[in-house]
């Protein structure tokens, strides 16, 4: 290396992040020497304390900082109904048609044979215990209309069937291949009205 | 907002980073959430021990963890001769080419009227007390082929001619509007070797 360690050791903690090659790493690692010394602790602040205070609701399994989260403690919300997505992204995407007005639950991922991720590596469990729990008119499946997530939606539906519940399939009025969190507000708001029954 | 607090913060304090937008924040900030506890603590770490025990050398103006830097230190490099570069990247690509023997000089920046940055904004007091000094033999001018660069070597080369010490520009192997770090190695040494005097 001809970095001197504290420089070389930044640059390759930066490299673990998703997308940051060598060179972005480095471009990083020096605007980082160059900010001020405030900005950086906020920076190391933000990620550690984001770390620690951050968990999993125990109801709907989307990340909080309190249990259970601000959604599931909402009374304004119809608490019969679920929409199930895979990322806690795809709750902010959704909240934003400020149209949806049940709750959540968030899968934490989707099942994909081809990354040797099965059911019991999402949170279906949890899913499951809700709705046998009972109160449940509705299950909206929101997950990503691709490969991974039209898997994970048809595994629910079979999951389901046998519980009596209403099992429903946003419309395909998202772009095959998307990604929920690229779909503008509009978009989705119509895939939520067109959802039909599976 | 629609995040809880602590990943929001997270979020606002990413986008900050240079080539960051919101999108790649919030994939960061969600990646840093999956991390193990240890790895983020690394991680916030780095930042933080590399702001505070990297200053610049007093000698060359290079990043460094000691003062005079490791570099400036060396007996076996020829001190009679200063490399002078825009960035810190910038020593690390000439040291790549494993050929230069000489000291260098960092401006950490350029002379750039459109941004403002006049000399009195780079590191070139400390270039002149250098050469005032004397023992200097020759300037070797390594700034990036690029409007900015050029006008820093030309003031530069206009700076020391009074001073009577030898200076020269990298020949033009880099190709025109390029940046030193992205130069493979045979053609920043080829543009080394046929480097000439201004």
């Amino acid at each position: 290396m001809y970095y001197v360690e504290p420089i070389a050791r930044l640059i390759r903690q930066l490299s673990r992040l998703p997308g940051i090659g060598p060179k972005t790493a480095q471009r990083l690692a020096f605007f980082i020497l160059k900010m001020e010394k405030r900005q950086v602790i906020e920076l190391a602040n933000a990620m550690v304390r984001a770390k620690d205070e951050i968990g999993y609701c125990s109801i709907c399994c989307n990340l909080t900082d309190r249990d259970p989260c601000n959604l599931c403690r909402r009374e304004d919300r119809d608490h019969s109904i679920i929409c199930v997505v895979e990322e806690p992204k795809d709750v902010v995407a959704m909240e934003k048609t400020r149209e949806y007005k049940g709750t959540y639950h968030v899968l934490q991922g989707a099942i994909s044979p081809m990354e040797g991720i099965g059911p019991e590596e999402i949170r279906l469990k949890e899913l499951l215990a809700r709705v046998k729990d009972g109160g449940i008119r509705e299950i909206i499946l929101a997950t990503n209309p691709d490969v991974e997530g039209e898997a994970t939606a048809m595994y629910i539906a079979r999951l389901m069937k046998p519980l009596g519940v209403k099992v429903t399939r946003i419309a395909r009025g998202l772009p095959e291949g998307g990604a929920l969190e690229y779909v503008d507000e509009v978009t989705l708001l119509k895939a939520l009205e067109g959802r039909y029954e599976i």
